[in-house]
């Protein structure tokens, strides 16, 4: 390692700390205090290291949990998107890879590249750490708006088959978290707190 | 795994979200806002996977990660003690250990022991992981009030040798890192961000 390495290492250490004051829409649990990025990254970790048993496949835990950690990083330059925004679709814009080559390219040029590597790895999702990844990022909401009467659904009034079109993807990563999702999902549709219309009558 | 496993972890999920309202008497660089358990956690983990090259032993740096996610949790339970307090001992305080087989004793049991162990093994800080997370845990805070025109060290008048004295925790983990923060100390008392008196007068 070469002595500068150090310091650009703590120039990126300085920086994330913008994560802090990226807010998200869902709100903390039993609270009304918004969420944010940072909070929420420590949430998935945590929930990875409880959870990884859980997992369908072998999973390498390490790499899941640098992929929590850093996974909202790039909203520092581009913003927190809102899941079920009907404007701005969240996956890989131009934007999120300017911000992830200017944010991971303070460290050292050999760590910049491993880094941008995971983010990519988990925006892409086809391996398995990334399926796990990305199920955690999907059920800590789903957690917080069922402990919150509803929460993010009921404020934008996000209907039951939006919010399990987007639930799916927590099947990817684990057989048995989607079984307990899906249950949670249509007891908040019983309990009044996720909206589900009735079908189209055709007569 | 049991069924009922699954929902003593939801439970523990939705328990340690109160760290995110635990008060740290630190503000975030750059910042007047105190910074988070949640947040001061989240930072912890990241500065590990950035800075574990700098161990002075090999280390395992999944379990380092364990420990910095979760060695303030029993802070839901026994609030933060503020490092300078002179009134408080931080480590090990009966306090502490109830709070820790509360909240970690809501996992299922054989997940709750391991987590114990895990933060047993930081409090004590004998083993390579537990030095090196603990020179995270100081190192933090010590970059945060160098880039805060000396904060909590200005705000409550704390002298230099009182904070070098802390600090060496960092030397115990990472010489590379504990001679970049002596450097940091001793250019904070030159910018007159920390206090150091002179030499009392023997004569």
């Amino acid at each position: 390692m070469q002595p500068e390495d150090l310091l650009k290492q703590v120039a990126f250490i300085k920086e994330i700390d913008k994560l802090k004051t990226i807010q998200r829409r869902t709100k903390l649990f039993h609270s009304d205090r918004p969420e944010n990025d940072a909070e929420h990254s420590w949430h998935l970790a945590m929930m990875t290291i409880v959870l990884a048993e859980h997992a369908d496949k072998p999973i390498d835990v390490l790499k899941v949990l640098k992929m929590v950690l850093i996974h909202d990083l790039v909203e520092i330059d581009a913003g927190d998107t809102f899941l079920y925004d009907a404007e701005k679709d969240h996956t890989n814009t131009e934007e999120e890879l300017l911000a992830a080559q200017r944010i991971f390219g303070l460290l050292p040029a050999a760590q910049a590249a491993e880094f941008i590597a995971i983010w990519q790895e988990f925006e892409d999702g086809q391996t398995d750490e990334a399926k796990f990844a990305r199920a955690m990022d999907r059920f800590e909401p789903l957690l917080q708006n069922s402990s919150n009467n509803g929460g993010t659904w009921a404020e934008f009034n996000v209907p039951f088959e939006k919010v399990y079109e987007k639930k799916k993807a927590i099947r990817k990563g684990s057989a048995s978290l989607w079984q307990y999702a899906e249950n949670l999902l249509k007891e908040s549709v019983e309990r009044g707190i996720l909206r589900k219309d009735p079908p189209a009558q055709n007569d």
